[in-house]
């Protein structure tokens, strides 16, 4: 099986790529810089294909990202907040319909070189803020690129999801059980150069670490008390 | 109503914004730059948009369209087939998941302004060849796009194709009734100085106007015996 995954250079997707690999996928990763603040996370998937052995495309996309203005993400002028994933605060880091951009773009690769699978790294801890990241979008999303790609993509193509159910804990087990080095993922919102300790994706890859008791090589500015 | 319009600068697309804009609708227009050897379709584009008084947001897909290459439009060392559009040597000019990435760059763009539709110009004449092109495609997409946003896209919102099961001959037809000037849209696949008039477009072009009656203002190099 050959899969495209769509790798931001997170713990998520990392540890994805790192799992496909060992179930023996030939990869195929592609990243995205949509003018997000943290794309030093692209190095980090980078470095995973490297890694991994697998073809690497990065995708510029930073004037789509000019269109989607008004998240934290992607605009200078709106703060990252700190505090925890799930707050309504959070609410601010949405890109509009962004996975759906990234991984029609993974799909149109997938279809390209002949890809069985498009694979994500998007998690049961991303539903509560996120519409894009439910079970109900990707499934929507797979049966809309099966009709899209009818006749051109590999047969029986899919797109999947394998960490869809499970926490961000559980990849953090899985991660340490396939070796992936943590220290080469990036989670950090606000790009800097150590992850701040205090923004949504930081308070949750902090709690992941110690709530799956795994030893968490990350430096941080600072950690919430 | 609002709606956001994705132009290539064809005659559809272009018929399609000014149909819109007869209706009542506030218009932003989106432009995509895949690569495509036709990029000079763009300038009617926004043309159209300056014509409508309309926002126009020109999108810079150039490294997407690199992944997908070996269409004819976007893979220089592909030949663009002569033709009638329906026949198999047109499947050169499919460009993987194409609609799929375009509308999904539009549909994010709506959700930041805000609009309640994205409307595109795919018609029945699409259909045999560009399985993106199909009403269940569009139905799908539809349906992705309103999981992908819910909570953030304007109550309501709709992916429409307003042409989907009507003929190029009967949106010369609408064209005409609109005004629309024709000779400020471009169709041909070769994009050079005048439209070739033995590509595929062209002679569906070629065809649609003496079809409906309408005068063709379009100067071709060749036309069909």
């Amino acid at each position: 099986m050959s899969a495209v995954v769509a790798v931001s250079g997170g713990l998520d997707s990392v540890t994805l790529a790192h799992d496909l690999a060992a179930q023996g996928h030939d990869l195929t990763l592609a990243s995205f810089d949509y003018g997000q603040r943290h794309v030093r996370e692209l190095a980090c998937a980078e470095a995973c294909a490297v890694r991994l052995g697998a073809s690497y495309h990065p995708v510029d996309l930073r004037s789509v990202g000019r269109l989607l203005s008004g998240s934290a993400l992607t605009d200078a002028t709106v703060a990252v907040p700190d505090g925890h994933y799930t707050d309504a605060s959070m609410k601010a880091t949405v890109v509009p319909n962004r996975n759906a951009i990234l991984l029609s773009v993974a799909t149109g690769l997938a279809v390209a070189v002949g890809a069985d699978v498009v694979a994500t790294g998007v998690h049961a801890g991303d539903h509560p803020i996120y519409p894009d990241c439910r079970p109900a979008f990707i499934a929507a999303f797979e049966d809309m690129a099966r009709v899209a790609n009818e006749g051109f993509a590999a047969d029986g193509f899919r797109v999947v999801a394998p960490y869809l159910t499970r926490s961000k804990v559980d990849i953090v087990a899985r991660g340490a059980e396939l070796g992936v080095p943590f220290a080469e993922t990036w989670s950090c919102y606000r790009g800097g150069d150590v992850h701040c300790g205090r923004c949504g994706t930081c308070v949750e890859r902090i709690e992941a670490f110690a709530l799956a008791g795994v030893a968490d090589p990350t430096p941080y500015a600072a950690v919430p008390a």
